[in-house]
Parts: structure tokens; sequence; C-alpha cells
């Protein structure tokens, strides 16, 4: 199936007064018009009932533009997330099917975590099940799965990783929806990066197509916070805050020795924020060099020269970079070398390597030894547990995506737009460009 | 000066089509006329030469009202935040003071730095003082005052507290102005909370109607998160992060012993914040008590009946309470003790002991000896730094005040709306009414 | 059975060259002459196969005194610990348990993790119990205990507080040792404070009159690492890193109020050490107050006066008072409050109230209003898991146990003494006198 | 000079009853033998009086030998530290300079602030100064030094690195000695590794040779924990702290994937001690590497063979390696890329890079697809500062140095034996040979 068609089957828009525009999510009754609904049986729970107007009004939307000028558009809204009135499956007929794909990221566990407890204890939902032989999606061709209880997760918000385990690449569409109609199951819940994400349109289409009542629900899943519809990622909080560490070192690196240059490669293929926020945050760095702006090494207003003014006026200085910076710059020999890993990211050449390597060949006419220090502390990143933060917010991003899942809304992925949850249409997550640059940041 | 007075000198209030109202701050020009515009020295910034659109549309607001309807109304909107194609000061004209009030919070140290740098290095103004004689307002009726630049203020953001000390009360409008006067200072940056805020306006007042060029600024400050209009109050997620550690303490005592109850007594005078995401984020409590959602110990419902349900079933229990939590409940002989501190904030009774107290009484005859622990991290949590997502929050707080006050705008607070820096008038910051429960939690 | 008796049944005494004296302690073969021996399965172990010289000498023995003259006495001498060539049990003979009693204590879960471990992979012992019904002695008169294997006990390291739970009090010699007797088991792990090993003591004395084959095994518990003859207890390297945090928390409030006071009460009922290494640790801190050197308050060479000089020097300071210091300070009528926990343990008064009232008092006179903060961390420094140093120790500290039961040693604690791991008969532990002076932390 | 005349020179031995030997450390007396005493100004502080035996005996000695036999030899016993009752310095009189040489350390500022405040507070000494222009002994050849007071040093004990920065070799010793005699200087208090030892080794020779009354004193830096005459060296306990959170968050890694392997390089270039430490400290290691344990890949009993097993029973592992492990094993080609680097220490190849790429070969053939992390985190173990253990020991090393300088001794090192501080000549620092075994760490 083309693109073009996915876009179209995935898009439905709505358009109301003042330039007013809906990006609506798809819903199982798009194509099974005769569903049944039920009530939602939070409506009959003691601990909710103390909240007045718990349920969503169904014509809330979240609003994307919110700098606006007195008389302008309205422009694109989604529809809001959280509990319908109604819901379109019973609870002991939901059977649901968790699987996390893609590199870490904190929080993971808190989001396994959150769409078991939401499903069992909001909805009573018993049958749920994690897709963890080798993980990823080609743990839908094994026949082993895990049971996933409230007691089985109770404690794993606490650990980094993921308990389904995690792999890269591996999609065979036939072949999973196939694995999703012979069990029976009929809420998917993916979470996982842009690829990930794409498979997930996929699975939807196919599902649709062979008219299965089944919910493909969409976690976004990007440490490096690249995803521009939604205000920031999981694990993206919490990454920052580890990655200061790294910054904290080779600060104290560099002060304690003459002409000290302390290099940190921060994750970041396309995008810098880990990297500015951090930078941001840490206050300790004279340069961060990010993908979204590009620099270059000799003459006037290069980096070598503002390294040169820097060691002069304060004797050492603290390097921040992006794994994605300056690939331009990297010769043609090094990029002979480039590769594909399995999920079909390029792979980067080590850039805090390389950068190390051109300014100490540089400034050693300037400054005789210049000592550098080059930390990496990607791994050590990805693997902690999610912060306060990050666990507050992937609970309710799990819990966003059930309510949506049994309010038969299919095809979206969640997150928040200006602070409120949302559902957001595969092709509008998958399809806006990136236009990431610093002023996002600063201006926020 | 009555308090409807204030508020209408305060308010500006501008409509637009489709229901768009903008609750607008005041503006120097509001009462000097005439004074010269100079333009924005951040154009010849070349750290800032390569961003694009760098300075904020005069004409951009933001939306308070994000979850709307196909034709509804637009609502109320804030004035943007961040830089402008013109000032209304000259960098060497330029002399600003910095104050903080009240109880500590992590990250203040953060916004005094990011206040001093922003002004220094976006703007060239060298002339800033901090109030630092015992801290607060009293600090301003004394002569000695602390210079600061970027090198006194270079590492204050790793440490907690603030530097410049800080009290409570003593608010003298006539002296304060006088001083403000004597000393010809004409950037005033007030950190503080609600009554710091209150006094803010109060100054602004004075200031306007003696007719002098002089901005005021306030940068709200509540570890409580009880500010509506903003999305969030900075310290607060560095005191949810603390807070947690405190929770898995009480969790672990609690668990190693025969029906052993720990409690956690958390700041919230009137609102819950901290309490609730602390305990969204640690998924180790049972109950987490209120000051929003009123609760009864005895008979059917009551928190008795629960202790005893969750004892039977799990062996131990950790409950959450809030110190403003259940403040009815305390007996008369303890309200007769109730004092009022400096500020004029009610001095409430410990509530962590009290509870205590009671639930050891009740829950013996069920369960014989109760090992009961009391935990209250308040001053671990107000005492350290702020963490790195507090940092960056700060920074562009410092930098939205620094800007708004640059071009002009007084008598307003600052903050972010639905995600972007706003600048909201005193009187909206401070008149709103706290409508905060658990929903806005839940469903944000 | 009169303590006396106690004393001389335990005491093995013998005496060499040069002033030589071995406390020993005592072995099954002492009332069992005919018990047979194996050899160590150790040294069939290929992880262990590359060390030579594993086995300890069997006349290896610890000196007590390090500091020594040239022709001075040589003094009291320990048995050294570590695996012997010959063992007393066969591995699957071997029944043990292990029982944790009194407060908690960071590195309770280490020891169990390391005993367990420790009698499965080096010696092949598989019939490993808990007593956990309740925790403590109390336990050994339920039927339920749980069962111990490497794979239970895998990440309990990395937790705080003791999977077996604990409580205190509820020693019945005779009803233990018939427990022991009916279950079986041969081998008894004791973790606890100073009345836990006294009860141990017993329990040896009654295996001993009942003539069983059975080890009696005491690990030393008190996070106040106040066991004079052992260089440190387990736990007390992580209480001062944590409570150096509370430290650091009242410092920062202090400094940030004019004439502010941070008070914070650490632990140590009858011992300051954790005060004193903590103040040495932090650097922040004005005055230490330690139950083992007196204060008063008043007149010259006073508490107020050294507060009255530090707070016009200094404008604030940091004092740590240890709880069990200046008690013959407290009034009559607050002690006539006081009251016996369940380990007959004096319940102390509240010292960190009871001094911040008073120095409140007593200050106003001279500095008008004094900000006094109250900090207490107990129950967040008993709570924390090990850390790396801790965790390292516990290990040796449960081998040790498990080398000495295994080699048929029984009635004796293990701890380090001058950096090596020894065995301690019970008598010498708990008899030797507390001769704790702060010269002993300075000139160590 | 030879080394042969330098250890003849600085030996000092003497003998006494059942084998007793004293290494002594050489006394400005010993070649200025006219040289006034003074009374210990401590005896008249307040802050000392209430302490009884302050100073320590005369003749009181430390012994190396604590595992001993009834009627054994006394063995080898260094000279106690601490303060003398008689000083060979007036206060006024004395000049000190402090310098810090090679690699960062934890702890290196805590020892330079209690060089400072010990001298200060206790000896009332203000004349001391920093070597700090480019660090190092190249220091000693520049004009500018610091001044170094207890305000200046007030906070530095909270921050990584050295104050005084530092760097490798350049040692002159007739140069650095003629700068101590040019600026006056009389106690030289040197902080570095076994190269810099050397140093002052040398420097102490030539200040003997030349007849001046200056007191060197060596303070022993290795954070790798390889000085067998002392029980630790400062900082090894905090970067065992650090290098645990690298291990911990390889072992997340390799868990949540399909064979997952984590490879975690730590510091170690002639001895395992951190590895080895991380390791028993952690729990999550299948496999420690280190120099002085020889292993080999491939056949039976080799590590391939080792992972494979492990793989196929777990799924995935950790493995540790040392630095200087596996030496002997990388290929002739990567040796003769070998360098020296400023200090003359053996530039390693990489290891983990190594090792990780040929298991990947390996191992491709049994699983396929490996994934591999590869965590360095040597540069976040230097960096931060010390924790609370380290610290306090920190503080007792510069004050045994202060002592020990006071009292006229010289070209000594100082440290922990057993448990007891002492002074250590310079030879036997030095000299002994390096019998690390990992029998060693288990039975201690």
């Amino acid at each position: 199936m083309a693109d073009g068609g996915c876009a179209a089957i995935n898009t439905k828009i709505e358009e109301g007064e003042g330039g007013y525009i809906l990006e609506d999510v798809p819903h199982l009754t798009d194509y099974l018009p005769s569903l049944l609904t039920y009530p939602n049986p939070l409506q009959d729970n003691p601990a909710y009932s103390v909240v007045k107007q718990y349920f969503v009004d169904v014509d809330d939307t979240v609003a994307q533009k919110i700098v606006v000028h007195k008389n302008g558009d309205r422009g694109i809204h989604f529809r809001r997330a959280g509990p319908r009135q109604k819901v379109y499956f019973k609870s002991d007929e939901v059977h649901a099917c968790i699987v996390t794909c893609g590199g870490l990221c904190p929080g993971l566990n808190t989001v396994i975590r959150e769409i078991v407890c939401g499903l069992h204890y909001m909805y009573g939902v018993s049958k749920i099940i994690g897709i963890d032989f080798q993980g990823g999606y080609m743990g839908f061709y094994s026949k082993n799965t895990v049971t996933l209880t409230p007691k089985v997760v109770n404690d794993i918000h606490k650990r980094g990783g993921t308990v389904l385990g995690t792999s890269r690449g591996g999609h065979d569409t036939s072949k999973i929806v196939d694995s999703i109609q012979d069990r029976g199951i009929n809420q998917v819940y993916v979470i996982g990066g842009d690829g990930t994400q794409k498979g997930a349109a996929v699975i939807y289409e196919e599902v649709r197509r062979r008219g299965l009542k089944v919910s493909v629900a969409g976690i976004p899943k990007t440490i490096d916070n690249d995803i521009p519809v939604i205000d920031r990622s999981f694990g993206f909080d919490t990454a920052v805050e580890e990655a200061q560490r790294a910054i904290n070192a080779a600060h104290v690196e560099a002060e304690s020795t003459e002409n000290g240059i302390g290099v940190v490669k921060l994750m970041g293929r396309y995008s810098g924020f880990i990297a500015m926020y951090a930078t941001l945050a840490s206050r300790d760095v004279d340069c961060c060099l990010i993908p979204e702006s590009p620099f270059f090494l000799e003459g006037k207003g290069g980096l070598f020269q503002f390294i040169r003014k820097r060691l002069k006026e304060n004797g050492h200085m603290v390097i921040v970079i992006a794994e994605g910076a300056g690939q331009d710059l990297l010769t043609e020999s090094m990029q002979s070398m480039g590769q594909q890993d399995a999920s079909g990211n390029k792979q980067l050449q080590d850039v805090g390597f390389w950068i190390s390597h051109r300014i100490k060949v540089h400034t050693f006419a300037d400054f005789g030894l210049t000592v550098m220090i080059v930390a990496d502390p990607t791994y050590m990143i990805r693997a902690i547990p999610g912060n306060a933060s990050d666990n507050v917010y992937c609970t309710l991003l799990a819990q966003s995506a059930v309510h949506g899942a049994m309010a038969g809304y299919t095809g979206f992925t969640c997150g928040p737009v200006n602070g409120r949850h949302s559902y957001i249409p595969f092709n509008v997550s998958i399809a806006l460009s990136l236009s990431l640059s610093p002023s996002r940041i600063g201006m926020k």
C-alpha cells in the first residue's frame, strides 16, 4: 500500500468557525459501524466517585496553535485524551498485548506498568500479555509471551530498561496481524520510536483491511525529544538530568588542567534537544554543537577560532556535541565506512572522537599540549529508571492510551499538546517535518 | 488605596473576534506616554545572529483556554513573553535590583543568576544590585546591598537556598519606593509567593502614582505549585523528586515491620500538588490526603476503615498527607493553639503527628502494636538546588522577566501558560481563585 | 542460668609469648568431641582454584592491640575468620536459618543475600530458611518460614530494609531452641544489635546444654557503630553519607536567613559516631553535641555563649545533636514521661525539639526573631540500601559467618578487628565497655 | 645520586623484643641536631582541652603484621601519626606550600582544605601557598602561586578535581629546591602518585644535602588503591561507588536485549581493586578481568567458553575489565602503537574496545547478532567530589601530614596501617612490591 493511500485513510479532517481544523483519529466504527457501546465502568468505581465531571466531553479538542493573534485563524486541533462516557469493549472481552521496540529509554517500564494497571484497575481487564521473546516486533512470531498482572509489574518502574526486552527491525505486517488474529488480541499497545510507529500504522491498515475489531495504539518513544507535535517525549527529562553529570565531570577535568578541553558527546541523531537542554541546565558549557545548526572549523567565525579565544580568556573550556552534529564535515574516508543498523538508522561516525582529534591537532600549534577529555554517557543515560517527572508523565501517557483504546479509537498515538494529552493520528505524528531550531527552546 | 482601585488600574482588557479576550499587562507608556524607544541590542549580538525571527511579534498572545470546542468562545489570552524589537531602556541607563522573599524553594539561585546574566549578556546592563541585608522586603530599608555580576553569580545555581537571604513580612510601601527612588533603581525584580506579589502590586501602584520610570516585575515562587494560571511553579519538579525519597523510606520501614504504617507529611498548605505528584510518581502510596479533598476518620468510608482493610490485605501501608489536609478535623483544643507567622499564613498544626496519634490509638484494638513512622522531609526538600528541568525553567522565567522589563512592561508576573511563557497582570495572578482538584491532575 | 556462668562457659583464654592472649570462640567439639570432619568443598571449586593459600591457617589470630611499644605486651588476640581446610558439616546435612531483629540498618538485605549465596555457592548447601513471620525472634514461634535460594535473594541488596521483616523483644529461649530442634536446624544466623546478641548467647547456652550439633553465629548490627571491638558496624558508612544530606539542608536554610540556626538530630543513643563522622565529613557544622561529651547551656563556656558568639561572627550556624546527648539536662518533668520500648531501650526524649526550644527562648533577647530549623532524617537514613562500601563489607561479614559455622565454631560474632575479619566470643562483644571518646575518632 | 644511596639515607631500622622491627622515618634532627623545640600550641586550644591524652606517645608504633601466631615474630612497625608534645617549628616561622600532581582523584580538594585548616586552626600558621600555575611540579618554576587561607578553601571539598590544577612530569630537582629555598618555604606537602612520591624522595635528598630546615611530606594518591602498605588510598571508596553506576547501566542494557553483553572498562593499570570491589559491591557482574589474574580467550577454560555458557543459561551477561587486564593478549600490531605519556606510564591499548571486538566476532557463530555495550566511566569517576567516607579519611590524612611536619619528621608519606594512621619512609612506600591478589580482597 502506498504512503498516499495510508494517509488518505488515516486522515479525518473536520473544519469549524474561525479557521478551526480538527485532525481527528480513526475509530473502530469507521469500518465497523454497528459496534455496541457500554457504560464506562469507571463511573461505578468508588475511587473516582468524588471526582466531578470526570469524563471528557466527546467534543473536546486541543488547540495546537497557542500563540495567536487577536483576529487570527484558530488552526489545527486534536481530539482530547481521557475517559469517555461510553466504551466499545466489555471488560472481560478485552485481550490486550504490549510490545516495546527500539533503544532503551527511561520510563519504558513505567509505561508498561501503567497500561497494565490502568486496564486492570480502571476497566477490570485481566487478559494482558507482553510480547517478550527477543522483544520488539519479532516477538510476535514467537509462541511465548508473558502474562502481565499488577503484581508482576508492581516494582518495575523502579528499574531501568524494559522487562519485555526490545529489538530493532524484523517487521512483517502480515505475520504480525496473523499472530494478533490467532491469539484473539483486540488491543495492541506499541511503544517505540519513529520506525516503530510507522510499523504500527501499517498494522492498523492491515487490521482495518481485514475488518478486525482491534484497536492499535501507539506510545511514542524517543529519548531525543524530536517529535514536534507533542510537548516532550518520555525519558527526555531524566536524560537531561543524567547528561548534566557527564558535563559536570568534563568541566571539573578541564578546569583542573592547563588548557584543558572537555568534550561530551550526547545523544541526538537529528536533533540537539538533549544537548541544548543539558547545556542550559548545567551552565558549565562554552559551546554546544547540534545537528540543526551547521558550523565550520577553520577561519573567521569557525570553531577553532572560538576555542583559541576561550582558552586564552579562561584557560579551559567544555564542548557539548550531539551525535548527529557536523556530519557533513566528516571526511569522505570516514563516511565510506558508514553502515546501516538493523532499524535503518544511519550509523553515524563517532563525532566525539573525530572532533577531539581535529581540535587536538589544530590547537597544538597555539597551546602545546592540550588535554582533551571525551565523555560519552549514552549508555548510562538510557539505562536509568525514570525520574519523578517522567514517571508522572508516563502514567498519564499510558492511561491516555488505555482510555483511547477502550473508547474505540485506533490508529493513534498519544501525548501532550500544549500541556493537554491528546490523540494524534499516526500520519500526523510521523509526517510532521522536524522544524526544530534553538528558538523553539529559547522562546517557548 | 483600595483593592478595587488597584484592580481597576491594573486591568487592561482588549477584546477580539470569536470571544477573544486579552488580559494585558501595564506598560510604562500608560502613564509616561512620551518615553523614547531604542533598538534591542540583541539584534547586534553575534550569538543570536543565526536565529531567525528572534523577536516576538508585538501582537502575539497566548491562549489560556486550550481545550476548546469547534465553535466555542476563544476566551482569555495573555501577552506573550520574549524579546521585543524596541526597548525602553538604554543599557547604561538601567539600574536593576533583585529581592527574594518568603520560604526557600529549589531554583531561587538560578532565577537570580539568570536575571543577572540575562541583563548583562543580552542587554549589556552592568548596574545590578541584590537586596540582601536580612533579605526580603526589609532589606530595602538597609543601606547595604550587594553588587551582582556574572562572576559573582557564576556557580550559585549549584547551591540550594538564596544567596540574597530571605525573610517574611516587613512591607512598608512608602519606605520601599523611597529607597528605590533614592538609589535611582529603575527595574525591580521581586521573587516571592502570593503575599510578596501582592506587595509588588502595591509597589507598582505607588511607583505609578509618583510617575517614576521604574518597571516592577514579579517572578512567582510557590513550591506548592498552587498558582492556577501558570503551568507549574519553579522548584516544584525538584520538590516532587525529593519527596519521593521520603516516601520510599517510609515504604521500606512499613514493609519491614508487621502492621507497619509509614506516614509522610509533605508541604501544601492549601493545595496537595506535591503530595499528589509524589504519590503518582512513587507508586508506593496507599492513601494520599490533600486539602482539596475532605475526608473523615471514623465509620463507613472513613480513613480508619480503609486502614484496617489495607493492613489485613497487605500487612503494611503508606499514607501521604499534605500539611493542610484535614485541618477541620483537628480538635478545638489544638486549634486554640493556632498562631500567625510573620507573613500572615495560618500556622497549621502538625498534621503528621496528629493523624499518627489518632491512627495508633484507633488501630490498636485490631492489630495490637502498630509501628508508626512519621517522616517530614520539608526542610530537606526546600533546601536542595534545582534539578535540570527546574534550572531550564528558571532560566526561561528570568529571561522573560528581563525581556519584559526592558520592553517597558511593568506590574506583571511571568510564567508559562500552556507551555508558552507569558506576561500576566498582577491582579490576575493574585485574584484567580484556587480551583484545584485532583481531576486537574488526572485529566491534564 | 546466671550471667557469670554464661561468661565462664563462653570464655576460652589461651596465653603465649610476650603477653600474648587469645580470647577464643567456642567450638562444637568442646561438647561434642567425636564429631567427624570433612574436606572443605571449596578446594574443588574451579572459581577458587587459582587462589593460592586460600585456607586460613588454624593457628592464625588477629591482634587487637595495634599501637604498640618496642618491648610492650602483645595483648589480646582473636581467631582469624575465613575458610578452614576441614569442615564439620556435610553440604547436604546443613539446614540453616536466618533471623533479623531490631531496627532497620542499611545493608541488612546484603547480609541475608550473602549468607544464602555463600552457603549455596561455596558449600553446596540448599536448605536455608528465613524466619520471617512478623520478623525477629517471635518468628521462631510461627509455623511459617520462607525458603531462601540465590534466586529469591538475587536483587534484595538493592533495596533498603529487610526482606525477612523485623521486630523487637519477644525472646523465649526454650521455645526458640524447641523450634530449632523440631525443624532440624543446625546453623542459626542471628543478625541484630546488642540485645539480640545477648539473646543469641543464651540460645547458644541452651543448645550446648541440650548437646545439639547446632552452630549459633551472630552478625552484629548497630547503625550507631558503638561496638568497640570491631572496626565499624555495617550500615554506618551509608548512614554517615545520608546524614550529610540533612546537614547540608540545614546549612542552606540557616545561611539563607538572618540569624538562622539549623539543628539536625541524628541517631546515637549512647554514642555520637554518626554525628561526629557526619560533622567531620560535611564541614558545615559549627557545633556537634554527643552523649560521650557532657555540655551545659548557660554561663561561661556554655552552649548559649557559643551560639551568641557564632551568630555575631557569622550570622548563622548549624548544630548537630546525637539523640542521646544532653539527656541529663532534660527537665525532670520531661524525664517523668520516659518509657521503655519493647526491646528495653530507654525511650529518649526528643532532644532536637528540646534544644531548639531552649535556644529560641534564650537567644531571643539578643537577636530578636531567630529562625530555627529542626531536621530529623533518622527514618530516611535507616531505610536506604547499603552503599558500595557497606555492600562489600556485608559480603565479607556474611562469608565470615558462614565459614565459621561450617568449620564448627559456635557462640561467636564476627567482624573486622584492625581490618582483619575475626571471630569474637559473644561475651567479649557484649561485655566490652563502651570506651568511646572523640579522640578515638581524631587519632585513629 | 644513586637509588642505593637514597635508600641508605632514608632507612632508619630499629629492632626490639620478639622480632620487633621499626622502619622509622627521617627527622630534621638527623642532619640538624641542634634544632630548638617548642610546646605544641594545641595544648592551649580550648577545643582540644576536653580531650585527655591527646598527644601521641613518642614511642608509639603501629604493627604492620596483624595476623599473627601465638609465638611468632612481631615483624615490621611504623611510627604512629598524630600530634606530638613538642614541635620543631614556631607558628609564625612556618611557610608551607602544597602541590598536586598526576591524574584527578576524588578527595584531592579535601586534602588541600584540611592541610590549610589543620595548619591554621591547630598550629596558628598563616603563610601557606599553593603551587598552582599549570599545576604539578612544573608550577615550582613559575613566579605565580596562590595564597591559601581557610576562607579560600572553605567550600572546595564539595567540588571535584583540584583547585591547584595538576600536570604530569616536569620534575627538575635542582630547580624545585632552588624555588623552595628562594621563597623561604620550610614545609612542602606533595600530593601525588607513585612517580610523584619518587620525586618527593629526591627533593628530600637534595634538601637534606643542602642542610635546609625543610620538612617534605608526601600524601599518597592513587585512585587504583595499589599501595600495599596502607589500608586504602583516598578516593578509592568514592570511585567504587561511582563505578557501580556504570555496571548497573550495562546490566540493564544487557538484560533488555536478547544475548546482550555489557562490557564495563574500569581504571586499574596494574591492579584490579576498583574492578574487583565494584564487582563485589554490585553483584550484577558475571566475569571480572583484572591485571593480577591472567586469562585466555579460546579453548577449554577460556573466556569465550564461559561467555557461551552464560549466554545459554541466562541470555545476557556483564563483564568488567580493568584497563590493564589481558595486556599480553593484545596483538603485536596493537602493541606497536603503544606510546609513553608524559609521566612515563605505559599507554595502554583500550582493552574495552579490543575485548568487545573479539567477543563479537567469536560469539557471532553461536548466537547471531549479539548486542555489545561498552561503557567507560573513567572520567566521570575521577571528577566527582569525595563521599563522606573519603572526606573523613582525607581529613585524617591531611592532619597526620601536618602533625608530622610540625614535629620535625621529613621524607615521609602517611596513611592508615591496619586502621591506624602512620608515618612511612618514602623508600618503603615506593619499594614495596605489589603483591596484590584477589585473596587479599577475599580474606581481609
